[in-house]
């Protein structure tokens, strides 16, 4: 790997992955509109030599100037936003499996064929097997983020079988840590920080998921596109942790860390939202076998992610929070 | 079923499918561009009084005149090249994926909550488990067509999840019989009406497939839309034969059929092409549930497809050769 260009480089995973990749001597080119990416989470990587292109992956120009020259493109601009996608209905398609073909292109323009793509979890649905191997029964998708991701995660394998390519697709569960900036630890946090005196909670609380550190995420996508070097072909990873937390006990976790104790105040319901997946834990024995363990636990990265927040109250609070 | 709207309604399925509901009483709206539907295949329809749009799913306004007044789709407009895919990457997503958006967000904005659609076998890749039932492990896209397929099952699904549709998606093997005109049977039938002493086959002459009888598969996906009634949620079906043939039996067949006794010059190579699964065989025990089974075997729905080749040269025949 000489030289890798990250879509969504100024993201939380992208933004990142760039700082580990300049350590491993790595060049890299960003790629980040900053509709959700942040200027700040990329100044460091910026004075140590990465190069920024500013755009969308639909912007053909801005993705052919941004691909000059790498070998490895780190596919991770997406619209991430699972809970409003019925809202939106036609937005997860374009924005994650069209940009996706868009990136395909104009790898193949650019005569680039190693990909690591982030797709997520939720193309599971609601499983019936869990924990959940990459080879589940063929699952029906119950968002349209899962769902694009699936068309997505397609293309890539398809390009892979076709042209050569050598792929290699993350499915991640949520991750916590350095830079988060958007799930149910930042929403809960916002919500105490305003009123510590109460909480809504989306679902009945018992929704059960597993979460990763955003570093043990990194170091599992180094470790997997690495041993995939520049073999053609699609190999497929669940990224997470070998357990899972309810809602419940996260919320004990961030009002503890806050010192509060709100009347905690539940929609109710086995899911938070219509698509969100009550229960989300991975088999990762695939991605164990090739030596990556997760350094944190769980409520380790959720702590970890509280100390964060505290120290960025410009991302973690809302602007009339921080002015008061 | 009041009244279904067939996108695709002039091709091989669509105007099969036109004439069993005008049979059972249903009005149907044929929706169809004629790039591939033919117009000969709906003259009996329209004279029966079904109502023809003509256009393309990606155009709202035909669209939305289809549609009026559907209480059902079946959506089977698409591209069907599998095997040129590679030719033209972004085609698969546009005119399988995009489309299928684009008619779920007119059924929304209609009020129509049932949608039939027509998948594809393609969607298993290579799969491990043969027969292959539904179920079947999560499967890696080696086409750009399957791909595409994968996509829009999945916005259908999630559309049914998010906004309670009533959802039946097939996965068909290749079909045979009246209306048949595309896939190896009218190449090969071609090839040999041209020229009798030799015959060019791709791939190895061992590639094992599946197939079925083009009004069983109407009955089959009948039986399904039916069961699924009204009732919100995705239900997807395996539509096939018990049975396969090798692409060299079939070649047995056809030669036997125009009495002729070709060289067979085969290309080698387990595949016919990049994409092409040398092994297409669906579990059907499904759709069996249901009560439904074929009426004729491969064999037979061969043979029925080169009498019906036979008898319409105006198809079956490169004009040249009809003119000579």
């Amino acid at each position: 790997m000489r030289r890798a260009l990250i879509t969504g480089g100024a993201g939380f995973v992208g933004s990142t992955l760039a700082d580990h990749l300049l350590d491993l001597g790595v060049e890299v080119a960003i790629l980040d509109d900053f509709r959700t990416g942040r200027r700040e989470f990329v100044v460091d990587a910026l004075a140590r030599g990465a190069e920024l292109f500013e755009g969308d992956v639909l912007d053909d120009a801005t993705l052919a100037a941004a691909m000059a020259g790498a070998d490895v493109v780190f596919h991770l601009q997406a619209n991430a936003d699972v809970r409003h996608g019925l809202e939106h209905p036609r937005l997860d398609l374009r924005e994650n499996a069209v940009s996706t073909s868009n990136v395909l292109e104009a790898m193949r323009a650019a005569g680039c064929r190693r990909i690591a793509f982030s797709s997520t979890g939720s193309v599971y649905g609601e499983p019936e097997v869990v924990p959940t191997p990459e080879t589940a029964p063929f699952p029906v998708q119950t968002s349209l983020y899962g769902a694009s991701k699936v068309a997505a995660e397609g293309l890539i394998s398809a390009y892979a079988h076709g042209f050569d390519f050598a792929a290699t697709i993350f499915r991640f569960v949520s991750l916590l840590g350095e830079r988060y900036t958007h799930g149910h630890v930042i929403d809960f946090y916002r919500q105490l920080r305003a009123d510590p005196t109460r909480l809504a909670v989306l679902g009945d609380g018992r929704q059960e998921k597993s979460y990763l550190y955003i570093q043990d995420c990194v170091d599992a996508m180094m470790t997997a596109v690495e041993h995939q070097g520049d073999t053609a072909g699609t190999d497929i990873y669940n990224l997470g942790t070998d357990a899972t937390v309810v809602v419940d006990e996260s919320v004990a976790l961030i009002t503890s860390h806050l010192g509060v104790d709100p009347v905690i105040e539940k929609a109710g319901g086995r899911r938070g939202w219509a698509g969100d997946s009550p229960l989300i834990h991975l088999d990762t024995t695939k991605i164990r076998s090739l030596g990556w363990r997760p350094t944190l636990t769980i409520p380790e990265a959720i702590a970890r992610t509280l100390d964060w927040l505290d120290s960025e109250p410009a991302i973690a609070l809302p602007a009339e929070t921080v002015a008061s």
